[in-house]
């Protein structure tokens, strides 16, 4: 399952070495190298995809879990949880990582821009349907 | 579980509608009346937390199964899953959350701000190793 390229892949198998927190049969937890604050985490499956929507539903299912462990060991009043699909979405690293990210002030931690627009009901409610209908 | 005040709890239960997308016998998914671009959805266990490290395993588990099928059902080539903690961290509703918010292009969708910083081997080796021993 692992990519020959993928740098996180080779974190998986050891290759690369990775300060790791927490690790099941299915996904590893370890430090960002790279963190918008202290204790900055990344959860990633052991299987390899892209994008989120790729995984099988038993990877998807051991993340939160694993997640839910490190966002106690962390300890952090405040935290985002963001995973992000393509590049123009921000994702840098082509293996599906949740990264757990501490919010402990207004300048440390992820920055949020949240150019939200008024709903139309009669949009959503097309929108709902038409979604519903393809799953 | 569920929690009196709670608006997210109310959805579940019917007494305020949602346009919604899928449901599970743990989860529920429906489209934002605020979206940040078309097709921005919420995917929510019912059972009750403010925070994500609260909810138990088998909550967390079923949700990103569910995401998948919303992210899927979107077919956005780019996309953000974003859940968060705590009024500094962007939380608005008291109720654990995971948006799957599309993004088209640079201007709609989930806007991100990345301080990242350099970080120190010794102390990311110690952190690691605190974190660790919490587990």
């Amino acid at each position: 399952m692992a990519s020959a390229n993928c740098i996180f892949c080779k974190i998986v198998s050891g290759a690369i070495p990775a300060f790791k927190v927490v690790e099941t049969p299915l996904s590893l937890a370890f430090l960002d190298m790279g963190p918008l604050s202290k204790g900055h985490a990344l959860v990633i499956p052991k299987e390899h995809a892209q994008f989120m929507h790729q995984l099988s539903d038993e990877s998807l299912s051991d993340l939160l879990p694993v997640a839910k462990k490190v966002a106690k060991a962390l300890g952090a009043a405040n935290y985002n949880v963001l995973q992000n699909n393509g590049k123009l979405a921000h994702q840098e690293v082509e293996h599906v990582h949740f990264h757990v990210i501490p919010k402990p002030n207004e300048t440390e931690g992820l920055g949020v821009k949240w150019p939200a627009k008024a709903a139309d009901k009669d949009s959503l409610k097309a929108l709902a349907e038409e979604l519903q209908a393809r799953i």
